[in-house]
Order: C-alpha cells, then sequence, then structure tokens
C-alpha cells in the first residue's frame, strides 16, 4: 500500500462521487435529519463546479490509482458579524474505513493549510456532527477548538 | 417590576439598538474574531427589515414600556444536506443583565415556539458561542441539544 496525494481533477468524479456517498450515508445513519445520498440530488453538478473553482482546493489520496480519501477547502466570505473578511472552509474530508489511522487525513489537511497559508487566510472553520465524536477528536488533535456549537430542538 | 411580552415594532428600535449592542459587544469581549458593534455596518437597517419580514417573529420584553429583552425566530431554507424543506431557526434572544433569572428569556421562547408550531415547523436550530456556557447551559434546560459542532483554528 502506497498512499499519494494529488490534486482532483474531472477524472476522479466517480471515485469522489464514492466518497461522498459514504460521508452522506453515514451522517443519515447518525440521524434521519440528514439527507440519504439516494435523495441528495445535484451532489455531482455541485462536485464539479468545485473542481473547476478558483477559491476551492480538492485533493484526494489514492491507493495505486484508487481513491481512497479526499479534502476540500473553500475560501468563503464569513457571516457578517466576524472581522476578517476572508477565512477558510473546510468542505469536507473523508477517508475510506478500510485505510484509517495511516495519517492519510493528516497529510491531506497539511497540503490543504499550506494552500490557505499561500491565500493569505488567517481563519479556518469547518462544522462536524455533535455526535460523530471520533471527527471532533481528530479535529481538536490538530488543533481546532470549538467555536460556536449548533443546537436543535425538534417539536 | 412587571415583565410584560409584545410583538416588536418600529417604534421599539431604539430599544432593541441598545440590547444589539450589548449582545454584539459581549461576543467582542469573549474573542476579537467577532465585529464590535461600532464596527458592524447595517444593523439597524436589518433589524428594521426584519421587523416587515413574513417570515420573521421579533418579540420584546418591556419593563414599565422600557426594553430590556427580545427573541428574533426567523423560517429559513436549510443547508442542501438535510431533510426538511424549511427550518426554524433562533436569530437572536438576549435579556438586560440586571433582568436575568426571572424567567424572561423562557417566556419569550415559550411565545416563539407557539408561532413556529402554527408555520407547521419541525426543527428549530440556533447557534450559540461555545465559550458561552450559560447559554449553551440554558438552551439545553429549554430541551435543545448539541447538532453541530463549528470549529475553528487560527493560522
Amino acid at each position: 500500500m502506497k498512499i499519494t496525494i494529488k490534486k482532483a481533477t474531472n477524472k476522479d468524479l466517480s471515485g469522489i462521487m464514492e466518497l461522498i456517498k459514504d460521508v452522506t450515508d453515514y451522517h443519515y445513519k447518525i440521524d434521519k435529519y440528514y439527507k440519504p445520498f439516494s435523495k441528495y440530488k445535484g451532489l455531482d453538478k455541485y462536485t464539479k463546479e468545485q473542481l473547476k473553482g478558483k477559491s476551492v482546493k480538492m485533493l484526494v489520496a489514492e491507493d495505486d490509482g484508487k481513491i481512497i480519501g479526499r479534502i476540500v477547502g473553500v475560501i468563503i466570505k464569513p457571516p457578517p458579524y466576524v472581522s476578517p473578511k476572508k477565512i477558510g472552509n473546510i468542505d469536507d474530508i473523508f477517508i475510506k474505513e478500510a485505510y484509517r489511522h495511516k495519517r492519510t487525513g493528516e497529510k491531506l489537511l497539511k497540503e490543504l493549510l499550506k494552500w490557505f497559508k499561500e491565500k493569505k487566510i488567517k481563519h479556518i472553520r469547518l462544522s462536524v456532527d455533535a455526535r460523530n465524536k471520533i471527527g471532533v477528536k481528530a479535529w481538536k488533535k490538530f488543533g481546532f477548538y470549538d467555536y460556536r456549537i449548533e443546537m436543535r430542538k425538534d417539536l
């Protein structure tokens, strides 16, 4: 097994869609409030747009030509209540289950942070499901801290 | 002291702006990442628009004609990754410090939830600063639970 990291291209689309299916269905399994992949229309079109976007960095991890992970970073305008004019947003990170605990996520993140720094980004944000304990723990290990909590009440 | 709750109108604007100043500067005190009130342009215009909005419910709490608290609920289209087509968002709640621990927040929230129910809303979300422990605790008491965590890293 030799994991390599590269910039995603249109050729990677089907491999990427497999990862998106995994992450989408993972959330649906946690909470039926999320859309399952089968009902989430337009994800392929959205991903193609991201692949063309100048403010987007999408990296994939490959094992012998097979896509086993990805990270997506986007430069966005933050909400009006904060000071910076632009910030980095981590849209998604996902590593196939069989490939975890091999620091692939860390490598993807390091590459992405390098890009954000080149783009003079000073603040990165992301949103993770509160019940995804492994995810929250991993982000903390990488120096992220709880900034805001999104809470819900179902009537 | 006799606290009454009523629908906010344009006449309440200056009292409401005082509350907005308090909540904005509270956040700036927690974290300089937030804009202080003095640099947050357009809040009065935004508030006036909300007062006219059909998908907005703004309630104020008064003590002898003086505004001492408010809550704002908005019906919004949620992000594409969730199933409901419309959800309720609690934009803001704030009670002046001297008037806390008198269940005014609870009364405002109950009125707002009644409105959301009339509008057939099944899910309410809100976002609270993770370091605002009193706020997080209060929302939990009112039946809200952690749904997503927004995390940040400063480069």
